[in-house]
Formats: structure tokens, C-alpha cells, sequence
């Protein structure tokens, strides 16, 4: 049961360029941006205060089929495909009045992250799996199980 | 013969996060800025006032293998890989020092655009392909047919 | 009688910068984000396909008090100071649980773009300034006149 | 004796907006380049791995005369002003081909910045001042007192 979470948004003005439509590099962010309203869905914070876990991304792609323009309302869909040992896949939609824009796709990985050393790659902790593949989602339909 | 150009860049502090690297959304920008310094290493502008060509971005993809900070000097490899009828497909590889640090690809569109009417596609006009081509870089040799 | 709009936000990841919070560059963004929110409420886009209406930046200031960091949520308040003949002057207050964070300033010039032509300043239409001061406010208490 | 930088710079694409020309965010993000590049030029970097000194910003204004368009080349001068206990203020002038696009000023503060603390003004230490007043300066005069 794949975990998902939907987003919506308006193009701000700085996210266009010359060519009136919003830059290519953006969508990368809105997906970021659905990734991390559905950890905070999940009760986490992707980048928490006083921890060693960092989550880099080690890929990330977009296939763009029609334009954003400036003040046009969208929906980013965001849906975890995997979770592996050390990192998650996400693949993620972006579309306007149900017409698709866009189609994306993005893997991070779990490091330790120390001062002065370089990033080092670690298992996913037990209890960001459980969370991330939807014990709230029980916990919304009432379930005592969850 | 791939056409290609290099770039060589030093990191701006606000193209950072609070992860303390680049942000990865950044690594498009870069493969941005080397796609059009090679385009003017050919003479031309790939976003000329006065025509209705355009060239939106239809694929973007990058796969990173270890992180930029602030200050770091690190070089853009963008090459022109295929010229199809209507469409350019470049890779790219950032190297620090020799060491490879991400790898892209990008697929952009040649489309019409005219006020009030949606993008259409459009062949790559064949003065943009001899001049991508290299035409140039034969008159670095002084040929005199060039 | 001062017009003004709050807008709550959250901040995103790519906003903060390796000092670990936001970057002060953003704090424009996060004013013109409040700006165009006005504009909307007040019936009107800033940016309206089809118009050779202008609206550049003369001038843009910031006063920093306390950062802002990765999803904080706070708002922006934008009120309109003043509406010159040819201007608009903003004052813009930035919050978070009711403590000040920066204040800004910006002004904005009304244009006539016309193409290949030099942006020329031009007075500001009637039925805007209308809008942006209230006529808008006054149809919420279900004037009959408004 | 006042000491400033200048930065050549060209325009990126993904620094334009819908309107056509450089968004005025970005102006803030050239005064930093140079501002970051005159540290440099002073054998400083602004952001050092390991040190709990930074220098986060207080104010910053610009007021804009002409706007900067895609792959325009531009000058970015900034010079410091003033250097007091806490403090060091700017001003930044853009240019192109001579002409006056934009002039700019900000003020930054030194601030000690311990992990789960918050930030703290401290006084700038001396050798950093000697620096960046242009002891630099003096020893490319071969001078042996630099």
C-alpha cells in the first residue's frame, strides 16, 4: 500500500523566467516540498534539530509535458514507491484541473552525518519505516489497531 | 564528433541549504548554465529577442554521488549526445578536482511560440544544427572553408 | 485607511541556506509572495496576460531582527503606504508567534512595456487604484453599492 | 581608505522572470557574490568550516535605475564603508558598460553561533578588520611590514 500525499500550490512570480513559464529547476523543489509535507503528514520532520540523520538525494527526474505559468494553481502529488534498507523512492505527479504537467521521480538515502567527517550511508531506523508507511493513515479511519 | 564545452563555476552561498551543500535542485541550473555557454561558444543565444523559437526543457535528470559547499570550484562537462528532428539531448558531468561528483541529462524541445497560442513543436532549424555541430570549431583551426 | 493582506506561510528546505536559516534574499520573495496575494484579493493580477502594464521594482529594503528557519511557520503582513501618480509604496512586517522578525519596504513603478521598446513610466489607471484601496472591503459588508 | 571589489558577472537564465528581465531578489544575491569574493581577495573565507563566527545580515536595500536582461555582462562593485565594533556596512553599485543599474547597501553583523544556542553579537575580531582594510593591499607592494 504505497504512501502517498497530495499538495497544492500557486506559481509565484519568481518562479517564472523569461520565457513566462515557470523554470524547470522548480519542479524539483515542489516535489521537495510535497516529499516534506508528507513527512510532517507522518509526524517527522525531515531535517530535525540535534540529530545525525541526513537524508542527500542521490537522483532525481522530471519528464515536463505542458507549462506552469504565474499565479496557476497545482496539485503535486508525492507517493513513496520503495522504502530499501537505505533508502526510499518516490515517484511524483504534478498536474493542473486533473490535466498531467509533469512526471517525477526522486531517491534519497539515509546517512549519518558528523562534523568533519564525510557523509556516511545507514540503515533506515525502524521507527521512521513505521511511520512513513502510514500507521497514521490507520490511526485516521478510528482503528484501535493502529 | 560530440560537440561539447566546459565550465568551470565556484559555489554562491545562497545555492546552499541548511544541509550545509548545494542544494540539488542547483545541479539543473548548472547543466543550464554550461548548456547555453556552449551555445554562445557557437555563436549564439539560445533565448534571442525578436524570434518565436523557443526551447522548453521536455526531460531533466541528474544522479549524485557526493556534495558541493560553498566556496568549492568545480567544472560543468555539457555534451550535445544526439540532435534528433525536433529535439537536443546533452549529458553532463560535474567533476571537482577530477573526482566526479553527479551526472545529468536533458532533453530540450525546439517549439513555435505565439502570443496566445499554446508551444508547438518545430524542426531545429539546420543553421542551429551546423552551428551546434561545430561548424566553429573548424574555424579554430583557421580553416578558411569554415 | 490603509489596505493591507497577511499571508501565512511555512518555509521550505531550499529557502535556508549552510548558515542553517533562511537566506535574507528570500525575505524579498516572501514580500512580493504578499504583495501579489493583495493584488489578488483585491480582484486584480499584477502580471495579467494580454496588458502592457508594468509593475517594476525601484527600490526594496530589509531590516533583520531574528532568523527564520526550515518550517517555521509565519506570516507576512503587507500594507500599501502610499499610491503615488506613478507609484505604490509598500511597508511589510514579517512574524512569528507575534515576534517581529524583519521589516522590509518596497516600491513599485506602474510601466508601458511595449515590444523592443524601453519600459516608460505611466500613471497609474483609476479602476487599480480603486481596487488596491477597497472598493473590494467595502462589497465584503454586502454593500449594495459596492 | 575605503576597500572594494569588483566582480564581473553575467546574467543566468534562471535569474530572469516573467517579465522578462532579472528579478530584484537576485540583486541582493550579486551584492553577496561580491561581497563573498572581496573576503577572498582578502584571504578569508565568510563561511569557514570549523569556526563558530558568522555574519548574518541586518539590512539591506537596493533602489533599481535599469533593468539587467539574459546573458547581459554586468559589474558588481562593493566597498566597505564602515567598520565598527559589531558591525560592517556596504555600499554596491551594478553597472553596465558604464551605465548605472542598480546601487545597493547592507550591513552585517558578527555574531558568535554555538549549536542550541542562539545567535550573539560579538565584537569583529582584529585580524579580521586588518584584512579586510587592505593589509592585503599593502603587501602587493612587496611592502615588508604587511
Amino acid at each position: 500500500m504505497p504512501r502517498e500525499f497530495r499538495l497544492k500550490r500557486r506559481v509565484n512570480f519568481y518562479e517564472t523566467d523569461a520565457a513566462g513559464i515557470v523554470h524547470f529547476s522548480m519542479f524539483f523543489r515542489y516535489m521537495e516540498e510535497a516529499e516534506h509535507a508528507l513527512w510532517r503528514d507522518s509526524g517527522m520532520s525531515i531535517s530535525k534539530a540535534g540529530t545525525d540523520l541526513g537524508w542527500p538525494r542521490v537522483g532525481a527526474s522530471f519528464a515536463y509535458f505542458r507549462p506552469l505559468r504565474f499565479e496557476d494553481e497545482f496539485e503535486i502529488l508525492i507517493r513513496i514507491e520503495e522504502i530499501a534498507e537505505k533508502r526510499i523512492r518516490y515517484s511524483c505527479t504534478l498536474t493542473r484541473d486533473g490535466e498531467k504537467l509533469a512526471e517525477g521521480a526522486m531517491t534519497i538515502a539515509c546517512v549519518l552525518r558528523r562534523p568533519n567527517e564525510p557523509m556516511k550511508s545507514t540503515p533506515i531506523p525502524p521507527d521512521v519505516v513505521a511511520r512513513l508507511l502510514g500507521a497514521k493513515d490507520g490511526s485516521r479511519d478510528g482503528s484501535p489497531h493502529a
